[in-house]
């Protein structure tokens, strides 16, 4: 079914630049499209060509602002789907309100399931996410979701600046899988950093699994937001006796609030981070992007020529 | 059913002058709720009470910026619904994205439907707005929609100065039958302006149905966003030899971009607008600002206490 | 995927010279189909052909008996979905029950969306409706809804009998977009009639904006039910001064109750109208019955070979 | 719930008079409504006074004309939910389109489950039913139905006209079940009419289990239509030897096309109906006429005090 | 659409063995896929071959134990819709809980709704059953369901055997269109077993219409349970003189509690019965199985190229 | 609305003992009930006693066999809402295919969101859930889940017993939350172990974050199926010094496979786990079992009589 309909990848504004990059590997136009706002704010989108009997993969990650790309990314489908496409696939690399997978308290909402039902008012056929916070976000769907990963891009562009007796950190519990992967690809061994209590008084401090001391740490996690995790995983490590010189590496780099100060005091040699979400957030902040142009333009002809996914996806 | 259940108004941030308004004439303190925003951007919001079993009524325009307060407004209603409301009925005094009820070139979003199947997905027993920009919305929610009308208590606000000789302007076709309604409760007659063509090449001259000259036209439209429609109204009319004192009255006063411009260009005699977006937009702008809060007070008590709503709605 | 698949098109009972009309441009023979009531009344229909991984267009207007047409086109859906149909597209020229598109007093039903409602109990992949009332209807239907437009062969059909010096009129505000678009068609100036009240006691006149003095007067309107709406402009625009030779033009005409009566007394120069609704009614009224075969057929064409609409929408 | 609701009974137009009867029984007046057709025969229903809040029962058996009462009963919903109706219950003593629960061929509609989802697209809290023609036809709701039974109020009229040494006949397997109910209650034995083939080439004879000879027969069926069926099992058991003095019972007296005429010819001593349809069909056909009413306003007590149906339902 | 994406066939655990045939028949390899019972018993599967696009059907009949088979198909169905399947078809030669098609008191389940309603968890574009206990469960599905008949293959394995004189006994008045079937197929009249009672206190003597003395009965039914129904039709079959050698017909053979008992007590001549549940149940009951592994690659093979199903289907 | 429906507790098959130890609390007798099963495994439930607008409660724990235990529950709801229960709740103390959360490899189900999905195949107003494996799973149903814990009841039942400088030992990192929650009960430190490789080629050895050595430890987890990961962890913690004395804690015992040989090689002083599931299994496991009677009780009466279930959910 796919490979006799048109292939069609429409950018919304959250990336555009990652858009064109997966155009241009595929060897495809990106499709003309108008997406403005009106002086109240209301968003319009039009597609600028037809679409009718196409496989449209909308490439919009919902970053900040995040209402504004995810109701965006509605509209957008919306308007494909209304303009007669075949199959509508999101690709949507970086997802917001993951972290909001359950209540705490009981009078919260769960806002990952409300932006997954957002996304199903209308017919998706699929959705492609990388390194979601919580691979159990699979589940929120009704539609398959593909979780891609970015590991092996990372780690292959980390490769060159590996280094000597490195150990693979992971910077809280949640992380640890995430941490076993990056230590698969890197052959180096893993530890975590964990908040623990020595005793019943004292608590919250951040303990440490495995030998760090005169190694050299890669901090891996899935995002970085305020750069909070990090900085305190840091200060643990560093206080274990690791070598002073961190190499952190994630997938999404949100970089808000005291992102840019708390990384800046760490002694830093590399930050890796995808495109994901647009690198021109943070601008003072040295990093090494790596592009995710490859792995999307790979999964978006695979799924439109109806291959399998296999190696692209998280395994756990 | 109604009378046995708790009432709970919550507010959420779009318009929290507006539900103390509501809270204050119905005796009631507003519902302890916790909104805020990550570093990030996303929201988190928390009902600070228990609502299980009440009756619980959400207060939310969604005006701009309207995504942002359209995701909060579901996040409440999830949150609600999470924390074992019996009932949960969405009060939003102006509804955004109303104004995009159709494609026009076949590549657009219906907006209006996507914005009614994103309030959709949380269980929602009504939704009550106010002088919609087109009554048809009503047919766009699954959810029955009680659609009120501010033109009485408008009307009632502009009697003190009500002008001598006075004719209602519709400025464009649209406000036609709004135009009527006012005409009934003020005993003025009515006209309408608009877009004619005098020839084949002629184009787009605004034409005036109804006698003005000599007489003090009150402009009466659904809402005013940048003022186009209404500055251009008010250039017929006084070419068309109207008094040079004009009344303008709207329900929603958004006033974006060169509104300000536009309406201070004017002669402005009176400008009445309502409270349901916060008429601290624009705050150079001399309004005469008439709150909802007894209209929608009404409402809320009414439904709770399962009376007709029959008076409070629009007839047309 | 469209042309893939066998293109079959099923025509219902409402309109079967239509249907042989659209079969016969498109070089299509109609599908078998067998329609019967049992002596009861129920409806028993069975498609007489395989139509198993075909392309299905149904054609079907709701016209009279509206309640009958409706379920007969609901019962062939059911029928081709079983069937094994892999897609079902329902042509509905005219769409019945469009008018009640609100509550107007708070109690009643709101038939517009109940019948779209009714036509999603299947699955439809589109629906496609010409001239709709609303064009808002669009937002009633989860499914996509193509609306075309038969200004353009209506305007084709009378230009050999264009007035000198004529107007286009439209008969009241709702008509007023509709007007325009006939207007560009036909290089004519516009004029609409309207209710207005001259003071707070004189009610509901009609008044007309734009010229009309000893021109020749074209009324345009998407639907002539009692005629009751025309008979009252013709009236106005004959006290205005026009010439007393009017052409009408509607799209769909259901010439009901008093219809001939009233369209009989007026100085009728020509009636031209489409046959969206079999023009076997209302048999003494004479008029001018231009076809929407072709426009069909084009669309259904295009729908079945993926093809861009475009042209043929209504755009407003 | 139910007896803190407000009770209201709103009849629709294809049975006012059993409507009249419920109320009566039950001492409540008939909700006020008003449903009338436009000149084009589009129905427009609004009910006369408040129902918000109010436990509302509509009651509309679905007879000739099948579509337009199915139809309506929709817009009375879709009213009473709109208008804010606690919980709507649908009343629908025959239920037609219940001989269509297949497909026989392959390509017709399966027109009960049609109609099931057409009463669905409102919320209806559930479905009260009399004799359906298929008890497999509750699977075919996603609302729970009770499937009442006039049986006893049926065997009760019989009773002082119950013939000495009777029989009770099923005039085809269908009825097998229903007739052992009758037999039950009337104490007599059963027999049954089948169609049977005495050879390979002898086809479609009918034949009878169980003794009849000389005993008076009780022919007894759910529904009546044409009457084809009772008249040949009336001379399948005149050829068997019954007594030539038939009566006739059945729950839905349809009572079309041929019936009168077929009826007539059979040696009829009594026709036992009820006014689940009105009985001012057929005027001609002399019957005794059994009024559900006190079967419906039993159920509709029980159901709006929250008490169990137990010994009205059909057992199986 | 069918025939351009690649046919793909699953076979689930409840009837391997029918699976092979199939892909035999096809010329097919049946697809890779593993499903394993965890220690606590929780269910893996997992598709062990690329399915994406293809049109992928699931073999697995709803027998004993009937819970695991049924959410064993769902967990398949969401294996397949994950992994990109463009379409999934599920075979389901037998259908447990078909007889669960009512509620017999009122406070039981309806246990086939619930059953294809848990089937209707993910996208399902077919259902495929065998003579169904009940024709009108189509109408319980929301999907199109195909009934296909297993009445031709069983009365071709009969025919050699077929016994001179015979005469096709329905059981129980159920059974009696199946019967039908059969008398058409072999030519032979047919006879009806059913419960009657002579008069008002002799309760449930089995009653046979037809003629049986000195023939030689073949009693059909769509499947054996317990085989109580069978014992007691053949007991009455004896004691109407019928010839003692019966030959039994059933598709569906489950031989549970007392079968092998009662069936062994009997002068069974031939026992017929499809491999619609694996005959490897009872191994001590002689039997002759016929294979369903023509008719299903045969109904497979049509709907995959998109042919018409019309001379498998049940008629009736 | 709660309080004015009468209170009943349904109980399924899967802990009678539980569902009496409930009942006994709320000093309310369970609600009459016939669950049994045919010859051929089919289940019939039938609700004894009438629940026409009650407000049921269903408790069924999904352990082994996990399917049967599931379809039993929605067999349960659908009788409830056939008979007329006003609202449903289900108490899932232990939630079967809970640890199927994602897919793994690409081509298996997500069984979690498959027995999420036939729950809600009928009305449920909500779930309770007792320490889900992963609290994400409330993002998996559409209808609220209420996240209990019986950390507190498990530790006020250990604390007797609570031995002198414990540790909370979390035997992988995704117990890691959870033995937060211990420790803050029970004033104990945290350590965790978990999964590491010293180096590229040693693979999965056993690390601990946090001092255990000479500490007694005490293992809690929210579920014990083989006892795999408890003797992983215990093998790791005596290697790194702490007192032979274990004491393991958890909310679910299933026991199955090999769990009651390899706890019963580990120096066990105490074993508590709750009555979630039947503690029948595996009668040679010396065990305390905690009864969570008081807990659901608490939690049944407090959403019946509308009260907030703050204290008793988990907070994370």
């Amino acid at each position: 079914m796919g490979a006799a309909m048109k292939l069609t990848l429409v950018t919304g504004t959250a990336n555009p630049a990652l858009g064109e990059s997966v155009c241009q590997i595929l060897g495809l136009p990106p499709a003309a499209r108008d997406i403005r706002a009106f002086p109240d704010g209301e968003l319009r989108v039009e597609i600028g060509e037809s679409v009718r009997g196409h496989d449209v993969y909308l490439l919009q990650p919902t970053g900040p602002p995040v209402e504004r790309h995810l109701l965006e990314l509605v509209l957008l489908t919306d308007a494909c789907h209304r303009a007669g496409a075949a199959r509508v696939t999101a690709i949507v690399p970086y997802f917001g309100y993951a972290r909001q997978d359950r209540r705490a308290t009981g009078r919260e909402a769960v806002g990952a399931r409300v932006a997954a039902d957002i996304l199903a008012i209308r017919p998706l056929a699929r959705l492609v996410a990388v390194d979601l916070h919580t691979a159990a976000l699979e589940g929120f769907f009704g539609a398959p979701l593909e979780h891609l990963t970015a590991v092996p891009v990372l780690a292959e562009a980390l490769r060159p600046e590996r280094p000597e007796g490195g150990v693979v950190v992971a910077p809280d519990a949640g992380a640890a899988k995430l941490a076993e992967r990056y230590a698969r690809a890197l052959h180096f061994p893993v530890a975590i950093v964990q908040k623990a209590r020595v005793s019943d008084t004292e608590v919250s401090v951040r303990s440490i699994s495995g030998e760090v001391r005169g190694r050299a740490p890669v901090i891996v996690d899935d995002m970085i937001s305020t750069g909070g995790t990090v900085a305190a995983a840091a200060t643990a490590l560093l206080e274990a006796g690791c070598r002073p010189e961190l190499t952190v590496v994630t997938t999404h780099g949100l970089f808000v609030g005291p992102a840019v100060e708390r990384l800046g005091a760490l002694p830093l040699g590399h930050l890796f981070v995808t495109d994901s979400i647009p690198q021109t957030v943070a601008p003072e902040l040295p990093r090494r992007v790596v592009g995710l142009g490859g792995l999307l333009a790979d999964a978006v002809s695979r799924l439109h020529s109806q291959q399998s996914l296999g190696d692209l996806l998280v395994h756990e």
